[in-house]
């Protein structure tokens, strides 16, 4: 376990490279000054770039590298999956301090290809920088969709039905439970908001699938936050929501959590969060066909309300009809 | 110029984002959760990333925001040239400081579009990320080439001649300079390397036009010096080289930097650097085909030796006909 000091950036970057499977599609792999891919005929790419910064994103004593590496490659295919694309190719880049262990190194280039892998996609360059602070890693994503099929933000209609894949809200309680108890307690006591937290869902079958029932009218992911996420979609597409108040996907955890903070369930479970879920717009009539198609996949759906023609108008509908305002809180890297 | 801890996060990438333009070939551009671009019919997509980081690559008494940001641009479009392609696409992913101010952010952002846009090429994304060190940007561009008509490190032949583009050193040398002398000298009495440093060239059009040739068999682009450069595109063919110790490219600021530090011009003009320029192999049949093409587009190409039978050899050849090693020497970023 040699450090990248002792090592030399050379034969850092040729174990690192060496790891690196080539796979279809890909015409010059790791190794010479740029990769060369051979995208599929007649569809579209899907770009993304994510980042997860030490001490901001994470912390070493929270996830191994190998888990670090894994969860960045989610959240990158996250972003895919609410484009409605399938994942191809990656880059890595990384700033590491001299004395990072290469085997660590190793570890993480493994997380992340192990779950590229699992959709037949593959790293196929990087780069690599020394830091003296804090350590920092940002890949980009280029996936695949077919032309023109794109989901975006922008094109939900009034009437369309808001949908949401797991139980979002449980990662960002888990965050916030790290900052009150130490990460074995959060592991021991709660185990399923930690797994959210760590190993953000995949759901790119699951928004293949949606797709081709042509009932999903736009998409989002579920990065900051249900009322967030959903504030976006709606200023895309010039239109208001509704949630309905008691229709908002429950977890045991996240309800004992909301307990512990003497909050509402519906407010932990709309604000902050890395769920890394989907929220969609669906067309009414496609309603049982998206039902069907995430059922076939194992994956949650939950129906929680609907768009509405009142522009920026976000709230809250109760079972008895009455209604509140739907705070869109998130979390902001730059706050002070 | 408020800062980004002022401003928010949302509305520092609203405004940042507001400036990307949209251009042929981009579907979707920033706003979405991840960019949708249509690449060329029969094209293969050619993918790089590089970054810099603050203290390490640059410091922000060196270069201001918008040169800072062309310089990321040229560094990553020297990875395309090398491989005899177009830009096409960016990502921009970059860590910053919460006091950092948004005019600079734009700027920045201003210095890589300035570049990319000269050749029809745009960003379509990025992340923002907030740290408490030292900043840092990755930027992963993304271009066409004809489908299988990439140049590879590796396809150099004996016998091949090895040929550059510009004077290699002088970045290397203005690097070295600001180690003994600050910038406003380095600016007053060196200017020629200190713009070798903080523009590097774009190749592109002249990568191309080489490529048209069809007398390239193999290229690299010279971001660790001339020597070490060399030394890859040997490994990865299987082959030697002996370079004229005359041949090498002369500056009057480099002979001067020699002078000063009591080395061979060839010794300055081999090390470490990051000029960016081209370093191929050249069909001896196409010499002059290559000249011609380069001359045209204003680009000083220089043949500088010659690729051997002899794999891993690398030489001096004097022009009395005595040979001394050429030591592969260049800058490690993990040196202790």
């Amino acid at each position: 376990m040699p450090t990248l000091r002792e090592l030399g950036e050379v034969e850092a970057v040729r174990r690192l490279t060496a790891t690196r499977a080539e796979t279809p599609g890909v015409v010059i792999g790791a190794g010479d000054d740029a990769a060369v891919v051979r995208p599929s005929p007649r569809n579209d790419l899907v770009a993304t770039t994510d980042a997860f910064v030490e001490g901001r994103h994470y912390r070493p004593e929270w996830i191994d590298p190998e888990a670090l590496g894994a969860r960045l490659a989610l959240a990158n295919l996250s972003d895919l999956a609410a484009m409605a694309a399938v994942p191809r190719w990656a880059l890595i880049a990384r700033g590491v301090r001299a004395d990072h262990d290469i085997d660590e190194l190793l570890a993480f280039e493994r997380g992340v290809s192990r779950v590229l892998s699992s959709h037949d996609a593959t790293v196929v360059g990087g780069n690599l920088a020394a830091v003296e602070g804090p350590e920092w890693s940002a890949l980009t994503l280029i996936g695949e969709v077919e032309s023109g099929g794109a989901w975006t933000r922008a094109a939900a209609r009034p009437g369309d039905l808001v949908a949401v894949t797991g139980a979002p809200g449980r990662a960002g309680a888990a965050v916030r439970l790290l900052g009150e108890i130490d990460r074995a307690e959060l592991m021991r006591e709660w185990p399923g908001l930690w797994e959210a937290w760590s190993v953000p869902p995949d759901r790119i079958a699951a928004a293949s699938a949606l797709a081709a029932t042509g009932g999903v009218t736009a998409a989002i992911d579920l990065s900051d936050g249900l009322a967030l996420d959903l504030a976006r979609v709606c200023e895309a597409s010039g239109v208001g929501a509704e949630l309905e108040s008691g229709a908002v996907p429950s977890d045991p955890e996240l309800t004992r959590a909301a307990e512990r903070w003497g909050e509402a369930l519906k407010s932990v479970a709309s604000g902050a969060s890395d769920d890394y879920e989907l929220l969609m717009a669906v067309d009414p009539n496609a309603r049982e066909a998206c039902a069907r198609a995430a059922a076939e996949r194992g994956v949650p759906l939950t129906f929680v309300g609907r768009f509405t023609d009142a522009p920026g108008i976000l709230a809250w509908r109760s079972e008895r009809g009455s209604r509140e305002p739907l705070l869109a809180r998130g979390y902001d890297h730059f706050a002070g």
